[in-house]
């Protein structure tokens, strides 16, 4: 086998994530190596902290980027603020939720499962009443369920969990930098996102947050973080002032998630969400269109992750091998008992773009014709022309 | 504050990592991301496993790089093997062995420490000993002690450890891709690297590598991993076969790793481990004729990480400071008990080149001068010139 220089096929990332990486993300990844103690570097660690302050809208101190992919940063969360046999609610409404209910197991908490059918979000009172019963330390909610495409408010839900004296957790992998986070305003108080979503650098580093409440319970802790490498009261004192050497930090990764960060806060967040919006309109315009329903209630759908039920008669595998191979546009499948029900149609961060809303929905169109659907030509593509002609 | 694009200043990198990068390695970075279910990626994981087998030197299956650093490796390692209440013998005679300790007691194995003082290693009966009194299931070892660089044999080690039942995890930071590291001949059953040092990748992966014992403990363990995203026997099935989503890989660190293993093949290991000693050999000899001794004793030292002894009246971190502000040359200072007593020179990977080494000496020669030291004028440089000389 010969190996030859990494050479990738052009691809359009509207899957659940990666998502399309702008060309000076990519360059700045590719920038000189330094130490992970040089001047410079720390320099590059306190711009990202700022940076990642504005964009979960939080003046928390310690707010930092785990050396690790999201589900390193859900399990960073999970770990410093779970001893051994506390109780823990967790909302399960898809495979996210799920797994913060493994995670939070292994770290030997006592989870409560609430559970929601795939695609619908929780009540007010489903929180309330868990957690007025178990009384729990930590509540796990996931804001932006990457697996159902379906939105959790968490404002209110955020005032019951802190009356009954514990933490709110939130998973915001899929949500930061796409629609709006508002850690301070909401009261969360620890979060964790990854780089590969609507921040729209590569996989690598999972953005955290914590509020001084959340550090508080992790000073209290009679027991060490089951993690070394997670463990926060060593990875504060890096990204703090005493720069004490705890593990080599991703140099170039963070370069990426540094420029990433610019790109975000240059375009500004609210414009930013707002294209977001704009853009899955359209897209939802065009899929009515094509005849393709939402697997989420209006009012839920996220903007970034449209989770659709394939048409009856549709060959899943045969669609996204179609788009992928012949249009270069990568699309998910369903996740978990989702699973060849659902198409995940990602519009994130650079990915959120109307000539990629419009080259999808032509692209579609001649899957479902080439699979003989009842698909009216053009029909998809002039609607999203409509609705984006409408939204001027 | 303004904040710009990365820029990073001229680095000469020959501190204990990260090492210098290979352009090719930087632009390989800088590729396109794709998706981590894409057919094209799926492909570069079988190549990064596949040239990692040769660079380890083993045939295991279960070799691929885990999503996040050194000590990422390191846990990965410790919690798959360690179930709670686990014997586990840990050599330390470093900071890398009391992580490693650290790491495994937070895993809740029952570990014995066995010690030698930092720059020493252990004997065969060192290890004898503690493994026919305490019965472990795991002893782990550090090869390359990046803290006080010295050598740790392994080949007779690994039979005691084997003879008594038990199995043999052994940390390859910085000795892998720059001396021998012979996983399957040695019979070692676990090993973890970085990235960063002698791969001369950018930080951020961490490979590792399971023999089949190892993988038949991991199977017949009774309880789950403690850690979710570094549970091998979900990592596997995506590296494997199955290619079950687990966590989304990192893709552009793949990319870079990639190209960083296809130089290391390319160059040939023989050669590279060749390189590493000559040059190593050529900046002892212009240390020796600077007055400056080895914290190691002869034979147990590493070419890629010589830790030295600061000489008296020597202010350590003015030197540091002006090595890397004046001739932008990062070494390390010294590590734990070693703080302020040693200075850590990489010649790792990339790194490891004969300009570094006289750039090197040259260097140090006026920053000792500017001190004050009685140095020959040009001695360190000569030396290393000689002994390049005799070397052909």
């Amino acid at each position: 086998m010969t190996i030859e220089f990494v050479n990738p096929p052009r691809r359009i990332l509207m899957g659940p994530g990666p998502s399309e990486i702008h060309p000076r993300v990519l360059a700045a990844m590719a920038a000189p190596t330094v130490g992970h103690l040089d001047p410079y570097f720390l320099q590059i660690m306190d711009e990202v902290q700022s940076m990642l302050r504005q964009v979960f809208r939080t003046r928390n101190e310690m707010t930092l980027a785990v050396s690790g992919t999201g589900s390193a940063g859900m399990e960073a969360c999970v770990v410093n603020l779970i001893e051994r046999g506390d109780r823990m609610v967790v909302g399960v409404n898809g495979v996210f939720g799920g797994r913060m209910t493994d995670t939070a197991e292994r770290a030997g908490a006592e989870v409560t499962r609430i559970e929601r059918p795939f695609g619908e979000v929780f009540s007010v009172d489903d929180v309330a009443e868990a957690v007025d019963r178990v009384q729990p330390k930590v509540v796990g909610l996931v804001h932006a369920e990457t697996s159902t495409g379906a939105l959790q408010p968490l404002e209110e839900i955020s005032r019951v969990v802190h009356d009954a004296g514990a933490l709110l957790l939130v998973d915001c992998v899929t949500s930061l930098g796409g629609l709006p986070v508002e850690i301070d305003k909401w009261q969360v108080d620890a979060a964790y996102s990854g780089t590969q979503k609507c921040l729209s650098c590569p996989p690598g580093l999972a953005p955290v947050t914590f509020s001084a409440n959340a550090v508080e319970a992790m000073d209290a802790r009679t027991s060490k973080v089951q993690s070394w490498y997670l463990d926060m009261s060593m990875v504060r004192q890096y990204w703090g002032e005493n720069r004490a050497y705890h593990h080599t930090a991703p140099i170039n990764m963070n370069y990426g998630l540094h420029e990433a960060l610019r790109l975000a806060l240059d375009e500004g967040l609210e414009t930013r969400f707002a294209r977001h919006q704009r853009n899955h309109g359209a897209l939802k315009a065009g899929l009515a269109a094509l005849g393709i329903r939402y697997s989420v209630a209006e009012g839920m759908q996220l903007p970034m992750l449209n989770s659709v039920l394939i048409p009856d008669g549709v060959n899943d595998g045969e669609v996204r091998s179609t788009l992928l191979n012949r249009f270069g546009i990568e699309i998910g499948g369903g996740l978990g008992p989702m699973k060849g029900k659902t198409w995940r149609i990602g519009l994130m961060g650079e990915a959120s773009r109307e000539p990629n809303v419009l080259l999808f929905l032509a692209a579609l169109e001649a899957c479902l014709a080439a699979q003989g659907g009842a698909v009216v030509p053009g029909a998809g593509v002039a609607a999203a022309n409509a609705a984006y002609a409408a939204d001027k």
